[in-house]
């Protein structure tokens, strides 16, 4: 088979840190077929050595690069890097690399909380450097494409919170309900759960089967409530219970909220305040959206009911978690960062069936 | 192979109507082992013939009878006759079964809903039988377990139905929760939509997916809210999502409502209101039930948290729709209305992993 | 959301004929992001009318068309007319359209098998016009690249044909195996069996299952005998098994022969066999392919053993059915046909996990 | 939730070393519903002092027992003994427990392999006590059921060699094939991977895909080889290649081997054979096993064709690997053991759908 490589021109340089887990091989399937950039490392400590495309074959023909020990003065020689480590690293080495000038989008959860005292919170340990949660940029474009154009740092969203977010944003940025008891009920693949090996997440013990967890408290609920807090101009409350589906990819939330008005004919307000967005479809009224439909795009497709005409709106989203939710976002993310076309390399179209 | 029959002591007559679908074989399965019924008669229209172990292989050696076009007086002659049939067919046939003495277990819809009209609005047709519907045992034998016993019609319920009731009776039984915001967020394996030839159907079409349906009105809405209603005694309502699951069997219902008062012990509540019930299992607190664990067997487990300790109550119910959703119920109908241990042929235990 | 448009310049005009099968749908997927052609007609007779984008949600944004009548005249006016059909439509309609100077890619089963005796046998009806046999071209690259250029009419090759030939081929063309006792021991996903309405292609029926099927005789075979008896030179005999696997999407066949000569270095011959093809790929000695590295990618991943250094060689061979088994196949031999560089349109990478 | 214990009435007391895993789970299954026998041990250094129905949910209301360390003397107190352990565990403990009279059914591959050399060369390390392997009887109850009667120590068939060995047996008894060139395409659930935390076992990595593995050489090969050596009365050959099907249960063995003689009527000399055997299933001619159809069932199905009437047959065997290729067949050879009717606690029906 021959190599399919990208024609000689000046490319975007990319680094990964990072690169063994799920985003990161979604990165580099991405940026396989980005017109304007090519990734020039991708780290991991455990694989150092190995060729990426002999851990994941996929990537075959794609790419002859191998993975590398972290090395700070190679990334600081890149015009954007990714984080898509657990959380914990990026928070440790981000300082120094922004100090040598890099420009960073990080996929995971360092910088994605405002108040270090709540992230230490929900995270168990001390932020390593809360000095720069202030820079950093919540990386949701639909809400901040602007001070995404021009940040050094990107924190981007978890996949949970993409959904949930683009999902309420309409009613709350419009004061059309409750915000004190919204409610999210949301399904996940597995794939969000990483590559980690635990038994919890064998095929033997999550394939068919559905279960919720985390029910006590999940992580991205700070990081929803802040998010969703800032639309609505005060502190909302949400209750949020993910589960988890025997499937691989995707994420499905169905968001309910009791409304304060029940005259606004929500179908066209969504519709409207996502006209311009290149990843956000409102569906047609009367339908539900589907996580194949999103399967392998970056795409968060979303529709909404007032069932029997009460005063209780249902609104669904679905996307895929390791694209919309994670490594397409973060492409997205670069490609406003560096005034690309924001659909540059995000233009795969969802596999169905 | 040999086959394996049971004794030659006297038994008690079954028959069934409508045997080719999935609840038709879940009921020759849970009966193969029961000590004390035997299958006599099973009819169908459509394999007429054919041996019920030609179409389902996993009965070879547990049954010898084929399908046969339904004979009313071999029927008659039964000591229970269970339909597991389609809406619509029951409803036909029942009044005269009930006049010749036979006693039924109805797994169809017909004769859920006490009310004819509401029944009409809901599927599309004038009720056959309205006249009947006073005398129909609503069978969920955690609520009405003594007019089972004396009953000749028992209307066993929908799957969803029994999941998303027995999570929340002990809240409105107590009246602990606002009843005009009730929610259920349910999620079924495919089995529940049967097993007609449908596009919507094929693992092409629901494998590796996720979404909501019927969020505009589920005809399985009206019938819980008539039973809530009936527990709560004043009318409910519920804002219920049904989603499909890219699996065959199971229901997991996640339910949130709003605590009236937030001093209480749920979890003890719970526990002791379900401490009788053979079929209902109360699971530790901190705890999630998972549709797998009740796989095959007819339970319904159950657990609760109150996130946050804020005021939304989340109760989580799973069970095999095909079995404490369908035919286990149906069997747990049959035991009560014939003075059997309640448990006879349901000791089954979930096929985990 | 903003509908991706693709730009004014002169484009390829693409005609499907029987666009709603998952055959039609991947085509339409491969073809959005194809850079010189565009879809102007697409044909159903049942979704007349109706937008593709309302039967596939996930080209909602890439296509503004609708289903349409079957049309000859704008067909004819097409550059490349697929048949996305199943067999017995092609063979009808091919004839006329050939004659207004449409170039046709058929994708169907009509004008694969030489002999239309032969194929009568296996599809139960006379073919319509056998005299068109002799013009089309079987459609595999890896074979008749050459004379694909210059057809008009490209049959192209069945899904398991696809993964059989392409595995088989080295060893048969070097004469290193008994080409009398060959066996293929394939497993496909349900999409394979198309999107009609059938029970037995439902989740709740072959879903976490896996069972052979069509033993006594596949209409594959004669497609696969021909193929492998022309590399050959002379007939050869294969024992071929497909087997349903509980996914929707990837082949894997499994072929074992019986070695003639022992000594040669198998592996390198393979590799230098395919050493210029685009989308076959020798994957390294001692792994084995899995179909979901090549899923959504038009590619066949193979390797081989020779087990305990015996006589048998176990080849291994994975594709997607519906990419390199179907509608990439069909665009690669478009691309051939009309002069474009092969990998038009089909490099997307696998989507993984 | 009222538990469900068993009679007052003297129970055969049972032992099962190493029970955290799905194995151990399955025994639990089964012998929950076993007339006679009770679980009075169940050991797991892990997992000590944790009840198992706290682990494996599905057990709740059947058992109260907790894990705990294994102590000699508790399991030397028991009528019998299952290892439910990984392989090199078994070899260590079982010289000293027989000697203090216990009876042992190891679900392990300790003693599968008489010859000593080869097991080591196979898995890697010297065998333990390689002077009991002699007195142990391959626990196939098919071949040995009378050795297994009289026997103290029997080591239980691996799931592969359980499907391949009842599905060619008959061939070989009856000197019909070419027994140096017999070929297994087998395929299996991911249960059969056992409970590890493992990356290659993560649903993300091996559902919905289809792989083959140690194609080089499977530990399964030697046992089946010699089993089938045993019947055929000399060295047999096989090629044998497993495949990892994305579902947990089941395991599917496509055999092929030439026929040296044409004319003999298979179908009726497989019925025949198995005749008397409760848990092997001849399908009738022309249809193909599912493993569906046994899943959870102590049960072979087998079905054959000679596909075109050429001089190669195909010999389809289906079980669920849990089952009859493990602890249900264990099962089975703890009540040949015990005199007891060889199906007590084994009449479970597959769950179908």
């Amino acid at each position: 088979m021959r190599v399919n490589r990208k024609a000689g021109k000046t490319m975007i340089k990319v680094g990964i840190v990072g690169g063994t887990g799920y985003t990161g091989v979604e990165l580099l399937r991405l940026l396989a077929l980005h017109e304007e950039a090519q990734v020039v490392a991708i780290t991991s400590r455990a694989e150092s050595g190995r060729r990426v495309d002999d851990l994941y074959p996929n990537l075959r023909g794609h790419y002859s690069i191998a993975f590398s020990e972290p090395d700070a003065a190679q990334l600081a020689a890149c015009d954007i890097v990714f984080f898509a480590t657990p959380h914990n690293v990026a928070m440790n080495l981000v300082p120094e690399l922004l100090q040598s000038g890099a420009r960073i989008v990080d996929l995971s959860a360092d910088y994605r909380i405002k108040d270090a005292q709540l992230w230490s919170h929900w995270y168990g340990e001390t932020h390593a450097s809360p000095e720069i949660l202030a820079q950093a940029v919540y990386g949701l474009p639909e809400v901040n494409r602007e001070q995404i154009a021009g940040a050094n740092l990107v924190a981007c969203p978890g996949c949970y919170p993409t959904s949930v977010q683009l999902g309420l944003i309409p009613l709350l940025a419009n004061s059309l309900v409750d915000s004190q008891h919204l409610i999210a009920s949301s399904a996940s693949g597995v794939s969000g759960a990483g590559r980690q090996a635990k038994v919890d997440n064998l095929l033997s013990e999550v394939s068919d089967s559905f279960k919720a967890y985390a029910v006590a408290g999940h992580r991205h609920l700070p990081e929803i409530e802040q998010g969703l807090g800032a639309i609505a101009g005060s502190p909302v409350q949400l209750t949020f219970v993910p589960h988890l589906l025997p499937m691989i990819r995707g994420i499905h939330s169905t968001l309910f909220a009791r409304l304060l008005d029940t005259g606004v004919d929500l179908q066209a307000l969504y519709e409207e305040w996502y006209a311009d967005e290149p990843f956000v479809d409102i569906l047609p009224a009367g339908t539900c959206p589907q996580t194949r439909t999103v399967k392998g795009a970056n795409r968060c497709q979303i529709a909404l009911q007032v069932p029997q005409d009460r005063d209780t709106v249902v609104v669904m989203a679905a996307i895929d978690n390791l694209v919309k939710g994670a490594s397409g976002q973060a492409v997205q993310n670069m490609n406003i960062m560096l005034g690309l076309p924001e659909d540059m390399g995000l233009k795969q179209v969802g596999l169905l069936p």
